[in-house]
């Protein structure tokens, strides 16, 4: 006879609960606790301080008899071929669920920011580059065949996607992001969540929050920021994919948001997330998050005070080991239940309370595993070719003649490392094992491109060339390894490597020059741009990047990649000016002008568009209600190429100081030359609303602006509309989406 | 039979509103009002915008039969002769007087920042230079001096200081302020305040508050802080000086914070200003500050909406003229009553509603009148001189040889621009004159060092020197018009014009070179550092600067200035890390070092000191108890000097990340060769206080250290205390004060 805990018939909390009514206090804190097998002896530090906070923490054996929560990055810590990493996991699970007397797994969880961290998968472009995109189906479609591949494995949950919005991109972390625009943070993020959870995995929103907003973009640094800001720019995005991307669990920023840390934050953790948004997942730490409550934040003394603190708060399961969550120290038994009832209900909802063999015994077959079959790396090139952003081409020198003398110049044009971001396995872990093979192909520009223009001859020396490539960005890495990655801020935008040397000296040839910018971040480029012959750029795009970006070059691809971060003009003067009000916007009175050289949501084609006069059916409309607009985008060039329309909101008055413009709504729109749409955008006037000065949020009437606009600077059209009737208050039901649809 | 109102036996509170009960609404609303004589026809445009304003405003000719509440800046808007102002300043106000029913003139409000901003006044050192002093009794003597000068000519109220604590010194007005230490700023600042008030000129704080955190430093950028950094390291300088220093007016910042504009921003200028803090003086805005809140901020459309908004908030007077406060759209009638009696009550007590001649008619004598006095330059003397930094000196070139050959580099040397701060009479107003005489004698550098070492043989090219003096820093303008001052913000913090060439090739010499920074903000000198015989440093030290270094350089003046802000090594990376928690202040696990070249508090001599070990007499005391130290600091060298002695506070563990350090206390300990001395320090736990995870302000029983140290980073001593009974939580009553003496 079944108990409850076993009977699948019944929901899944109610199996959970009754399942801890039958666990000692070890038991249930057991299940807090994750082992990260390897990390003390096999591998080399892909996580700082790694090797000492490995041995201070719970052992696997010791654990065992307990039962275990989570096991930490089976295939992101050394090498293993996939195959036997999926054996090796299947039996660690029959050992953890022989060892304790509920026969319970452990949750598998792994990285998978660019696709899943594992030797030998898919390398998918950085986050960055999904923003590129504009494409919330195709990253959706990416992100669910990467789950796929990660269940096949026996993995259960993955670390990913990162929803911090970018607020300075000296940050390292940047690459990781999706942008600067929470609109688009949260419709990419939540379609990567989407399909990251229909594939049965787990999505870990981080970092929960504020992280992207540290003092002068220094990782860890305390983010100075208020609640409006915090509310209206930071929080959206996690909003936005919890409750339409059905996220099941949500990773605290390690840094501190106006002295609070993020991992002892009751307000953010449980008010807001547990009371407000009925989130139900759980909240897993960031690695080391609860001992920095104890070491950095200096909140408690004693690693039981960190524990304490980080569980009343709100933290469920302490990574990437069991350090502060330990029986030694006993933890408050109402704050212990309601953890371990979490995790324990999410371990039934993977079917992993079961009598009988659920997925956590997945890979136990010893059939050859392909973690970078077809189909992915399709995925993967068609990511990488939409993210690539044509950012001037006024010389009309791309695409190029394809049998062109080119001078490539750039040692970056001959490095993968410019090519693949920093939570990539090559770049993450293979960099400590310099024998190991990459494991799949990532041609680096330069091989691309002899790809793609077979007939074109390769120059050294510009002055022969009919055009000069000149190729700089970074070199991804974490932890000082490179110039882009975390941990690798930047204390200004200016190139690394004395790559500006090399821009000065291509400008210097005579030859047009089209500078290729590849890396994590923007980088100022003003000094160059009114000389280059052209600029594209592309955000670490992965091990099929290199062929986009020849393939833009070449013309075979047409670009339709947006700037999801502007390229500022000068080094200095962060953090950005998007989303600031006019008077963080204009130079007068200041002597600094941040205006960016090229805008958010900036890029080019190679065919034009026209943009049809919008028709909107309602201009005046109540707060609860909403409005369509139509209008007709045409290819009027004679390629084939996407125009994005875009949709910004300007609020001419409000309570509170506000943005400028943010995004409300954008839609790719590709077109066969002479071809033309038209495109639906039913606004809802639940997307003005905004945290006012009582600190309430509040759909205002009044006079808005819909600016439709092929960027946030380049504005085709703007449609005045009024909304109507009272001021609404609105909470977590409110409509977060313009739907945009192309017919 | 005189009025109440008039009757100089009764309160100032119940005379003033008698009065405001005989007003009518257009007599109340002209009390809020200024008018800025001049302003659109004689004066360039001192402020931005001035002309477009001006004839926007209010006339003189339609207000006078109602009243005036202010008369805006009669002495620095276009030069005037002392006297001759004077004079035209009471005949101004004896025709206010004469339009008005009550006979009530106007009180005349005038910068004075750096002294009495009216020309041939003396020209002080700017507020950062004060700062260096770290001698609060000498600025409080300064400004009574500079407030006696101004009411002796007709001037009621002077808007000065600057309170804003410095956040990222990119911001153009860093020179205006006092120094990055909430601690520093505000003793410094009341004890400037105490010396206006003691004059009878009403000190206005400003900008209130958060304008020098705004966003990358750009004036009037959004602030993004949150209310527990704004409650503790801006808002106690403001504190402090009102409640110490008595001041009697305050200045809104322009700029939002988070969203919300101080000028419109009840909890700052009503909730916490009023009513906690018991304010009972005037808010003035700043120029256009109210305007702003409709052109800028965007939070109402239309003049009335903005007069609404802003008195509503707490503000009484618009500043420089009646745009928005007009009869033309009727305020509401309560708030109107509010602000105009606190209007008035300040006209009482200045004695202005006094039925014979009040002080509003002082300056009606045709004396001359000397604003550049003997005992003004004197105090100018030594404020320039305890303010200059002597940085480094590890070759001990310094002090120089009254006979060397020196070779005196940089363009800077030969400008007053370079010692002169933006506010200052010749760089504020004169250069709109270039024909007019400085008004003062300002010797520069050049000048200063001539003169200095009349021995010593000046050579232009350094391979013949014995010591290459290298001249960098700023030039002051406003606007645009400098590289500091208001306006002229920073993208990071190298050198200006090109200076970092200059520094290049001057340690390419092969001679010793001495560094000397002059100007309005701290600039990267890591690159040059340890190249360096010595670096030298002091913010636009005013008229008597020249001489003040110059006299540091020749040892005739021992150096004894401390940094108010910290010197960077390098130009980005801002803001800066002073006052943050640990993962503010290190490097990993980031790239980026924040750690400064020279720290906050550092300051070295040309004499040798010995700290003795501090005795605490008790080192456990209770959370509403105090603790006193004392220490020996002996001069160990062969020449008189001053050490500065420093607390730091640490405190170990809290319910917020705490910063690493604060300052607590300091005092200035002047020592003759070999003579010593013994400081006492009385550390109340008041101290301790900070606003913790609840938003309240508590002292916390527990460990805790005061590092006894000559800066934030060089400490001597580190006392460890305990603090034990309960937590209490404290508010305005606090002590906010560790008294230092020195025996």
């Amino acid at each position: 006879m079944a108990e409850p805990w076993q009977n699948t018939t019944l929901p899944a909390h109610a199996r959970a609960a009754d399942l801890l009514a039958r666990m000692t206090n070890e038991e249930k804190t057991a299940q807090l606790s994750s082992v990260w097998i390897g990390a003390d002896t096999e591998g080399a530090d892909v996580a700082p301080g790694q090797h000492t906070y490995a041995a201070r923490s719970a052992a696997l054996d010791a654990l065992l008899p307990y039962g275990l929560g989570h096991l930490t990055r089976p295939f992101g810590t050394v090498p293993v071929d996939p195959a036997e990493g999926a054996a090796r996991l299947a039996g660690l699970q029959r050992a953890i669920r022989a060892g304790n007397r509920f026969r319970l797994p452990a949750i598998a969880h792994e990285e998978c920011l660019t696709g899943f961290t594992a030797w030998q998968a898919t390398v998918f472009p950085t986050p960055l580059a999904w923003g590129a995109t504009f494409d919330p189906a195709l990253i959706a479609e990416m992100a669910q065949a990467i789950g796929a591949s990660m269940r096949a494995v026996g993995v259960h949950q993955g670390l990913a996607p990162v929803l911090d919005v970018v607020r300075d991109p000296r940050w390292g972390r940047t690459e990781e992001a999706i942008g600067e625009d929470p609109y688009l943070v949260g419709t990419i993020g939540t379609a990567y969540v989407r399909g990251l959870e229909t594939a049965g995995i787990v999505a870990t929103l981080k970092h929960f929050a504020g992280y992207s907003a540290s003092r002068a973009a220094r990782n860890h640094a305390p983010a100075s920021i208020g609640p409006r800001e915090l509310a209206d720019v930071i929080l959206p995005p996690f909003e936005m994919a919890l409750r339409e991307g059905g996220a099941r669990s949500v990773m605290p920023a390690y840094n501190d948001i106006d002295g609070l840390p993020a991992h002892a934050h009751v307000r953010l953790l449980t008010q807001l997330l547990r009371e407000e948004w009925e989130f139900t997942g759980t909240v897993v730490s960031d690695y080391y998050g609860v001992s920095l409550l104890e070491e950095a934040h200096r909140l408690t003394d004693g690693e039981a005070g960190a524990a304490r603190l980080a569980l009343a708060a709100g933290v469920d399961v302490e990574l990437p080991a069991a350090r502060c969550f330990t029986p030694a120290d006993p933890l408050p038994e109402d704050l212990l239940d309601r953890a371990a009832l979490r995790v324990l209900t999410q371990k039934c909802e993977l079917g992993l309370l079961d009598p009988h063999e659920g997925p956590g015994a997945a890979g136990t077959a010893d059939a050859p595993v392909d973690l970078n079959p077809p189909h992915l790396r399709e995925l993967a090139r068609r990511v990488a070719e939409e993210s690539v952003v044509l950012l001037a081409n006024d010389s009309g020198v791309l695409p190029l003649d394809g049998g062109s003398r080119l001078a490539l110049l750039g040692p970056l044009a001959h490095e993968q490392a410019a090519v693949l971001g920093c939570y990539t396995f090559p770049r993450h872990v293979g960099v400590h094992h310099p024998d190991l093979p990459t494991g799949v192909e990532v041609p680096t520009l330069a091989e691309a491109l002899r790809a793609e223009l077979p007939d074109a001859v390769f120059v050294e020396d510009p002055a022969g060339a009919d055009v000069c490539l000149a190729v700089v960005g970074d070199r991804s890495g974490l932890f000082g390894r490179g110039s882009s990655g975390e941990g690798c801020d930047a204390e200004d935008l200016q190139l690394p490597f004395d790559q500006d040397k090399l821009l000065d000296e291509a400008m210097a040839c005579g030859v047009p020059v089209v500078i290729v910018a590849l890396g994590g971040r923007p980088y100022a480029l003003g000094r160059w741009a009114d000389r280059a012959a052209a600029v594209v750029t592309a955000f670490f795009p992965g091990q099929e990047g290199g062929g986009a970006v020849a393939g833009v070059l070449s013309g075979r691809v047409e670009p339709s990649g947006r700037l999801p971060v502007a390229v500022p003009r000068n080094p200095g003067g962060q953090p950005a000016p998007y989303l600031a009000p006019p008077l963080g916007r204009h130079g007068f009175p200041s002597s600094v002008d941040p205006t960016p050289l090229y805008p958010f949501g900036h890029g080019l084609s190679y065919t034009a568009f026209a943009w049809g006069r919008p028709h909107c059916d309602a201009p005046e409309f109540s707060t609860d209600g909403e409005t369509t607009l139509r209008l007709t985008v045409r290819n009027t060039g004679d390629r084939a190429g996407t125009e994005t329309v875009q949709l910004y909101l300007h609020d001419p008055v409000g309570t509170v100081a506000r943005p400028e413009v943010r995004l409300v709504g954008y839609a790719r729109v590709p077109l066969e030359a002479g071809a033309s749409a038209e495109v639906h955008a039913t606004f809802p006037a639940d997307l003005a609303a905004y945290t006012g000065a009582d600190g309430r949020r509040v759909v205002e009437p009044g006079a808005l602006e819909l600016r439709v606009a092929a960027s946030s600077e380049h504005v085709h059209h703007t449609v005045s509309l009024t909304l109507t009737g009272e001021a609404r208050q609105v909470g977590h039901e409110r409509r977060m989406r313009c739907e945009m649809r192309v017919k």
